[in-house]
């Protein structure tokens, strides 16, 4: 018998090709041994709330009167909701038209995206036009939507930091693209250099490629760093050299662990540069609720801005947004709060921003943690996190262990990560799952675990490194030096 | 200069070419009027909140708590939220690893699942596996998942009927396959004729097309049609017959006005069937929380149930899911809280049951309300809504209407229902959005206007469509006879 429409010899090709580390074979491998009963400690994903980090508690109570509105009609309502809260809940329901419960317009509701462009003009400097700002379910949708407007076959280029958040390969093999790597520089805290970019552009154009659009995340996944101004200037000079649209992955533009390089969003360098750069570059920048010290993952809230993205584009973007009706309406209204949030004076401003600075505190000082733990370790080496909320340590791993892992059939980093697994419970990401250099070895961990398991994690991390390095070697080279 | 990538002739053609009536031309216009000061009824989409539909009180008792949880630690709490709420939103929030701001697993929760797939063995006798169960956001991404898994390129085609909710001719334009229409016999009350069927498949095959799905729609939508279990079992047979996989939407199944032609899923059906039908036929089942006597579309949750999909291709579903992490969690315990309701003798049940009846009976007396109101109309025949939310009258146009619309630029259903929209400020959407028969005109409208104020909706409709008939009437041939 023929084979069936969904046996997996007719599946889509391009479904097959997709590949996707942060779900991969550790996370299932993790699943499993967590379902029989051993302590798994979930770093492959940056999900604040599942290591227990606590929600804000305002946007909280705003979304929770927003979904019960007749609480607020109840005259108890004040024993367990402050002024503030109920105010800003009736705020956001008069923006909907229905509450929740109803799909908005397919690109938000124009309250919330009048919101975010209002933030995006004090942040920047610039003004923004709600018009060009849709909101999504997470800044993922909002990336996949624009890769599949801008791919049109296997001829189509992007641009892609290696390593690099799978998120940008399996979307580009999904809509049948072809993936341009081009390589951030460990040895130069993962910075970026022009002269490579125009290389990968060169090698692309002479297989035929046509790279259409690039993509830059900063901060860094997982790479942590932050990218400098000067940098910023030099990338889009470029992308208007080489006519590029560039995308710009700014979710954890909250997420910044020192004070010499702040976050500068690629909009605000782009309006800098005035004419005819800042009228020519097609940008879209991308923003979420689930970083930052909000964590909210699991609302799925995001945004993009488009920049010099001509009408009838922007048209056909909303017109593929209507087909799934409308981004969900709870996590627009955490995006709201988070663009626009409390001001000294009100009620619950002090409470507030004495969990935002908790947790970005909190944050830093576990981002140093473990890049200390991590370069205290034989073999291993590691950037500081300057930003967003991995760990992206190399691991040197012995020709032993490389043979080892070829014998037992696995990736070698991925063999180094499903032993760390199996001895700790702590649940990684292979290197190879972002792209790294032939012969290099890297894992991706968040820096997510509470601040007071953090030592015992490091300590646990370091007893089976160093046993997995005595194991392996032989005294002789080690996979790179 | 060479057209940048996002310049719309740089675009993808599949994006361009996706056509999505629901939002279109119709929908645009009414917003500006609605922008300009016109009061406008929003009947292009079955979004029963926006219409005043007032939400559920106990789900959303019990979504607000999980969405505060630290209101379940106040002593307080019971002024303001019955026991049983806060023993389901316990519930649900032990089902989380990190409460509703952690992503879940890509697929949803497994207890949400665990919870479906118990709804699913109650509803059909036969029992369900919560791993073949994913949760979305909202039954049109799961659609869309399973129909990018089909469509390799242009030469795989899916049957689709004709009229049809637009979703599926938009998809499977994004995804580049080919659409293969059936056309449902409006003077058989929408009913579906297999030999119809067999030679629409011959036709596409003729013209070198692989057709790989059929997809139904039970309740119809925009036709309103149930199926039978006799022409469901035909179907079934059908796509064993032909290898064809079966997407059943069945997203209507609580929205149900005679009691003729209950709902019947066709799963089942399918498991009725005995081998080898039943163990060989590929079926994907949606279903929704935005629909039913919920109508919670905001919150975008839905789910898919696959049938007789081998594990490797589940694995390569679960992967793209994997892609954007998450479902949106708030929905996934709506989706829970729809599956396992209350049951007699709980707190809520009285009012849960009191709230329900309520809105699905009023529904029904609306059905009855607009089908007749159609009736009553100069050139205008409707048949009954028997389920779904829509009613869908054919507009028979008079000659010199529709060479007034020619004159105007526009299709003569476009027409006809841009005027009414102007005249009455009702808001629908015109068959060809949906697709019909060469040379017969219809409109959707939702019955989902409050029920106090359908008798004047009707009136208006009436006047403007006598005055509009008035005005054409040439006292010939109508459109069709």
């Amino acid at each position: 018998m023929a084979p069936r429409a969904l046996d997996y010899e007719s599946l889509n090709e391009n479904v097959k090709k997709v590949q996707y580390a942060v779900r991969g074979e550790l996370y299932l491998r993790a699943s499993e041994l967590q379902k029989e009963g051993k302590k798994i400690i979930f770093t492959n994903v940056g999900n604040p709330h599942a290591l227990g980090q606590k929600p804000l508690t305002f946007p909280r109570q705003v979304v929770a009167l927003c979904q019960a509105p007749f609480l607020l009609d109840d005259p108890n309502v004040g024993f367990l909701f402050p002024a503030d809260a109920i105010a800003k809940a009736k705020h956001y329901l008069a923006m909907t038209t229905g509450g929740l419960g109803a799909y908005s317009d397919s690109r938000g509701m124009p309250g919330v995206r009048k919101e975010v462009a209002d933030f995006i003009e004090r942040r920047d400097g610039y003004p923004s036009d709600p018009e060009l700002i849709f909101l999504t379910d997470g800044a993922s949708k909002g990336v996949m939507q624009i890769l599949n407007t801008i791919i049109c076959g296997e001829s189509d280029g992007v641009l892609v930091p290696v390593p690099q958040y799978p998120l940008y390969s399996a979307a580009i093999s999904l809509f049948g693209g072809s993936l341009v790597p081009y390589y951030l520089e460990e040895t130069a805290n993962w910075g970026l250099d022009v002269n490579d970019l125009r290389q990968s552009v060169a090698q692309a154009r002479y297989k035929g490629i046509t790279v259409k659009a690039m993509v830059i995340i900063n901060p860094g996944n997982p790479t942590g760093q932050c990218l400098s101004e000067a940098n910023l200037r030099e990338i889009l000079r470029f992308c208007y050299q080489e006519n590029l649209a560039l995308l710009g992955d700014e979710v954890y533009q909250q997420n910044i662990y020192q004070d010499e390089r702040p976050f500068i969003s690629a909009r605000k360098v782009l309006m800098g540069m005035g004419p005819p750069m800042s009228k020519e570059v097609q940008l879209v920048s991308f923003h979420t609720v689930s970083k930052g010290y909000w964590g909210e993952c699991g609302q799925r809230g995001g945004y993009f801005e488009m920049t010099n993205i001509p009408p009838k584009t922007v048209d056909e973007i909303y017109k593929v947004a209507s087909v799934s009706l409308s981004p969900n309406v709870p996590a627009q209204i955490f995006m709201g709060l988070m663009v626009n949030p409390l001001k000294p004076g009100d009620i619950s401003y002090e409470q507030f921003i004495r969990e935002s600075k908790g947790i970005i505190e909190s944050l830093r000082r576990r981002a140093r943690m473990m890049t200390d733990g991590f370069n205290s370790c034989k073999n291993v080496i590691c950037n500081f996190t300057e930003g967003a909320m991995y760990s992206f340590p190399q691991i040197r791993l012995p020709p032993k262990a490389i043979e080892a892992a070829k014998k037992a059939g696995k990736v070698p980093d991925v063999f180094y990560c499903l032993k760390l697994l199996e001895a700790t419970g702590i649940s990684t990401v292979p290197g190879s799952g972002f792209g790294q250099k032939e012969g290099v070895f890297h894992l991706r961990t968040t820096i997510l675990p509470a601040e007071e398991e953090m030592p015992e994690i490091m300590a646990s991390f370091k007893k089976f490194n160093n046993e997995f390095m005595e194991q392996y070697d032989d005294r002789s080279g080690y996979s790179r030096l």
